[in-house]
């Protein structure tokens, strides 16, 4: 290990198909119910921490460019988490690219946190194995536990900072996530407060709840058949049910847009037309579609004729969490 | 009375406050639910009975044109719970005719059967009351008790015939309903089939219920003091939440359309601009706009704006059934 060094950590933003929407503590992230997801491959988020121990505070950019007051302020409060765990003290400076948008519902914290748990907890010298790295990365964004994991992982809510850390989970199914962007620019309610207002103010909330825990057994049943339309319906249902919680909440929140519903409307389509194909939506107005990868073309083709101002990309299942260090210059 | 002669009624569709929403007995329409409403003063159904002693079935037109098997067999079975509650068995003529848009979320088989219960009870000698004639239009669809009367009316759910029927109530508010017609063709899924798969699918379904008792309880109150802004806020949130309830059915059921989202975003810029204007959606696309009578040109233009090819259309409370009896030619 040399001296003066930086981590540099890539992780790939993660799809729930049974999603994660509500928490138990909101200060430990400690979700009210178990969720699980397909990890993509692309849009990642690289993260480089460098600890300086001569510096007066956490410094972060963001695409190169000074983080705003909040993001530094979450970041901070991720970096004291290690600190503490790692009995140490120094300030970092924290260097993050997102590929993808950031904060438009395509779990750009989910690889964020992610990358910053790798590239932290290496740089201040913790030594955690996969799990222990989901509890930690949990801290920063309950969906990046996930992200910890390549392919298909499985977030245990838990009831406590122990009990809540993901895993990864064998799955039969392969599959392709279509996503269409309808819109990428930043959410005006972020996912930490819609949840935070579904929760307190739902009056369907806890039906929901409830009705994922069949969906999370169902859906586990049918990845490991490799069952895809079974995963799809699961999928799609569980999204459903999630944005039905916060249409009721009062005030209601409702990420779905004009275009959102266009592209669901398209997805029914080729259904009718014996494509098996579903969507999914998360805090934003975006919709990933869930297809085998020879539908993909299909899937795209829908998309481009019905909503030709909305750019697409075709994922797989992506790889977890990868961390290097490198000799600083 | 002449010894041959037609009865004609009019009645107008009404726009539910508090919803109704699935039904208890599906043969005698007993909902599930209080509900709340609006009559509007447009879009009327003009239907007259003449019965017919020498006719071998009931025959019935639809906007001057004879109606389809379906509509007939509806008719047919509304007509032979009149003529049992009457003791007479001659088949009748029926001639219905539409201002609005039929089948489409506009409430055309409330004022469809309000008015069929209105002619028929008189052409086959049945002396009711108004909340007689609202059990017996119950018969037909739950909606149609409703706009037995004008202005605002609750219907009681009851638990049986005797105790399911609509009665008016006192409202001290003045408002106006802008209808934006989204979409007018029929829809693809009726009300009656999308409320039973609604109560035997949605895991959220029995939750909304449950929520539909205080926004009953607080709209009342509303009403009384003429809140117009409680009113409005109680309207959408119930609306919002049946239709997340279907949003959460297994399969989905979605009356929310693209251009639906796209009056919804209008309204909510609209109250970000001072003026207190509120959504209500009901088994179609159509968005109907609760507002102050002195805002409604506004609310007009945001929508001609919005959605330049969607005709509106702007209500105020409207009248009850009204019924006269015409000697035949």
């Amino acid at each position: 290990m040399p001296a003066d060094f930086g981590v540099t950590a890539v992780a790939y933003p993660n799809i729930a198909l049974v999603k994660y929407w509500g928490k138990r503590d909101e200060n430990q992230i400690i979700p009210w119910a178990d969720s699980l997801s397909v990890t993509l491959d692309c849009f990642p988020t690289t993260t480089t921490v460098h600890v300086r121990p001569e510096a007066d505070a956490d410094c972060l950019t963001f695409d190169g460019r000074p983080a705003d007051r909040g993001a530094l302020q979450r970041v901070t409060a991720f970096l004291d988490v290690v600190r503490k765990l790692a009995g140490r003290a120094e300030p970092a400076m924290v260097a993050t690219v997102n590929a993808g948008p950031t904060a438009a519902g395509l779990a750009s914290s989910a690889s964020g946190f992610a990358a910053l748990a790798g590239s932290a907890a290496a740089a201040y010298g913790l030594e955690l194995d996969g799990i222990g790295l989901s509890r930690l990365a949990r801290r920063g964004s309950g969906s990046a536990a996930r992200s910890v994991f390549g392919g298909f992982s499985l977030l245990h809510a838990g009831e406590d900072d122990h009990s809540s850390f993901a895993e990864p989970i064998r799955a039969e199914v392969d599959l392709a996530i279509v996503i269409v962007l309808t819109g990428t620019a930043p959410k005006t309610v972020s996912s930490r407060a819609a949840m935070r207002h579904t929760v307190e103010t739902s009056p369907l909330y806890w039906s929901w709840i409830e009705s994922g825990r069949d969906d999370l057994a169902a859906m586990r049943d049918a990845l490991g058949r490799g069952d895809l339309v079974q995963v799809g319906e699961i999928a799609e249902r569980n999204a459903l049910g999630m944005h039905a919680t916060m249409l009721a909440a009062r005030p209601a929140v409702r990420y779905l847009s004009p275009s959102t519903l266009v592209a669901l409307d398209g997805v029914a389509q080729l259904r009718r037309d014996g494509i098996p194909a579903y969507a999914t939506m998360d805090a934003g107005p975006n919709v990933k579609v869930l297809c085998r990868p020879e539908d993909a073309g299909r899937v795209v083709g829908m998309a481009r004729d019905k909503l030709p101002d909305c750019p697409t990309a075709v994922a797989r299942r992506g790889p977890g969490v990868s961390v290097r260090i490198e000799e600083a210059r």
